[in-house]
């Protein structure tokens, strides 16, 4: 047997050269269900929340782990990570909030984080009493004393400018000019104040520290928590800390896991008192790589020498690797050979997988080495677990498709 | 009055300082109806067909112009544009050709020029006789003959490569390799002989020429169109070609618009008899200016410096600005001082205009020069008639928003 650098115990092939997903051959259930289609690991998902639990879990401060439904709204899966326990969710706009509350998860589990919100957002979010609120700045925290004074609240803290930092890459990451997000260290103290004159008790402090963290980062990621820490001297009402930002995943074979405990070894570094409660957001982490798209192929040519394969579903339904050059590993659902023949490099050729949109840009990936390919073969695109089906569209009307917790 | 670049007799301020869109004010109509909410001008549409039209009928060609229904699907605008009687849609989808009978428009009205079909797709399309069907390559030529021996086809040309222009910047629209799209030179006699051995009667060639062509560019596509015009010797059974392409629009004060009239008289130049019909696929042309989309600011707040306006919609509702970096500039609904004082350029300040959702990139306008806003009022975009709505998705679910006709 060869082994592919995505490979894992619930996601391999079988020696019947079916890929399996949790113990399903997705080459069977997509011949059933149809495509496109995508399917979610509930055993990877679990396994990615115990692996950061377990890790922040050696240290002495008390964690939560907050999922950002951004990445994947599925209900099925939403309510199955609630099952687990291990974590609340991370919500942006009030409909969130909403469909967070349908899928099992209690306000309290729910923590928003969210920008430029409308007098009418902060009157829906503000109806659920225990609701985890951060505010984004001064306006905000504003239009919130003036609706529930008193209510206890975090503040976004945007590090990136104006503490010595701003040079380096990760604190640039919108630029050199300030952002969107969060209160910079220049409008803290009108923020503090602001807050008080409403009676607003400022309990946590969420820090906006950038996002798809991977080993080469950490140092600079201690940098921005050392940074961090400075927001909170002498703020004695401060008991929890929301270090915000995401942690990435391999894409191609030349990327490294992150180091996890690593990771959670700079948490406690520069927080590791039992004096606050830890939250993470740990972005795409809990869910990318537990999914998969299934399309088939259609269209298998030749044209001006150069090879493709069309498939039956376009970067509207997974806008990553067109939009931001992050790649969706397209491989066989099944093989027609021995899998070492299959991928072995004399074996295999390069094809442009090509989508259904009628745009250049819609490409999954280019003269990429794949095994023979013909019309009709299913391709299963990995690590489409997250903004691939939350941020589809229905751009000329392709966007069908249909999703599955395999359990 | 001053006067602006983007002003026109159906878009300009009114006397009392409401901007007026059809006859309409869109603070009126936005106050009423709630916002993100798009807003399109039937006489705009109209007046851009008309003028597409004129062009066009000053030579001695027949014509047909197909609205790309991908750049707005909203029904009751495709509707009006079938009732005005100026224009057939080019689709790209099975979905797209119900979605086009729908709005009243016949299968003979309906040009299909896709990618990646599968066979489901061809199933479906094929049922509807007299639909004008474009093949993209060899595999689909097969697959058409194999259900539909002896029916009428377009074939479509790529005259990108191998052709001697290869060099030049419009034909490397999509790279330097070959892109997914058409026929090539190099297969052209190949897919000739497939539609001969089906029985299909190749009638019409689709050049895919790229798009967004502006007057600079007149020149380089007068050469693509003369490559074109090679593809077409000796084939007699030829009477139709499709010029394909998409015709510009002015984003900012600094565009100038097409010179229609040249553009005209560069397709009577090269194919400047009877014998062929052309069609033309203007793109955006007939609905891009004819749409605008208002959202209320609700934020309004210095950040370390820099002014930002946050909105309440998101680059999930009107993705061009934050993808591909084109503007649509963002206006205020009611002026609250005269005309010429408001955009006095000593009493505008420098906006950054933010949406609502949580990602740096989600930002409608950087440090552009605007009159004074303050939370609570409405902005008008501009030019979001087009791969706005069509291209949203519910990302955060901040997908919500409703569009209206102007007629």
């Amino acid at each position: 047997m060869i082994s592919h650098w995505w490979e894992r115990k619930d996601l391999k092939y079988s020696e019947q050269g079916e890929l399996t997903l949790g113990g399903y051959s997705l080459e069977r259930r997509a011949r059933q269900s149809g495509t496109p289609s995508f399917y979610y690991s509930a055993e990877r998902v679990r396994h990615n929340l115990e692996e950061l639990d377990r890790v922040l879990s050696r240290h002495t401060f008390k964690h939560k782990i907050y999922y950002a439904m951004k990445a994947n709204r599925f209900m099925p899966l939403m309510t199955f990570m609630k099952s687990t326990g291990l974590c609340g969710v991370d919500v942006c706009s009030p409909n969130e909030v909403e469909h967070a509350l349908s899928c099992g998860f209690r306000a309290e589990e729910i923590s928003y984080t969210g920008t430029s919100l409308s007098d009418n957002d902060l009157d829906r979010i503000l109806r659920h009493d225990g609701l985890v609120l951060n505010c984004d700045g001064l306006s905000m925290i504003r239009r919130v004393g003036e609706r529930a004074p008193g209510r206890e609240i975090g503040l976004r803290i945007n590090p990136a400018l104006g503490t010595g930092y701003g040079t380096n890459e990760l604190l640039r990451y919108s630029g050199t000019k300030p952002s969107k997000f969060g209160v910079y260290a220049s409008e803290f103290p009108e923020a503090l104040a602001l807050a008080e004159k409403y009676g607003l008790k400022v309990v946590r402090i969420h820090f906006h520290t950038g996002c798809g963290y991977l080993n080469g980062q950490l140092e600079v990621w201690k940098q921005i928590l050392e940074t961090c820490r400075e927001f909170l001297k002498d703020r004695d009402t401060i008991r929890t800390i929301n270090l915000g930002g995401g942690l990435g995943r391999p894409l191609t074979s030349s990327d490294r896991p992150l180091d996890l405990e690593k990771w959670g070894r700079t948490i406690a570094a520069v927080f590791g008192t039992d004096r606050y409660e830890i939250n993470v957001e740990p972005g795409v982490y809990p869910v990318q790589d537990a999914g998969v798209m299934v399309l088939e192929v259609n269209t298998v040519e030749r044209k001006s020498g150069r090879l493709f394969a069309g498939v039956n579903g376009g970067f509207n339904l997974a806008m990553e690797p067109a939009h931001y050059k992050l790649p969706c590993e397209p491989v066989p659902c099944r093989l027609r050979e021995r899998e070492e023949d299959a991928f072995h490099p004399d074996r295999m050729g390069e094809v442009t997988v090509a989508g259904n949109i009628n745009e250049a840009l819609d490409l999954w990936i280019e003269d990429h080495p794949m095994p023979e390919l013909r019309e009709g073969d299913l391709l299963a695109f990995l690590n489409t677990g997250a903004y691939a089906s939350a941020m589809s569209s229905n751009h000329c009307m392709r966007g069908t498709f249909a999703e599955y917790l395999l359990v």
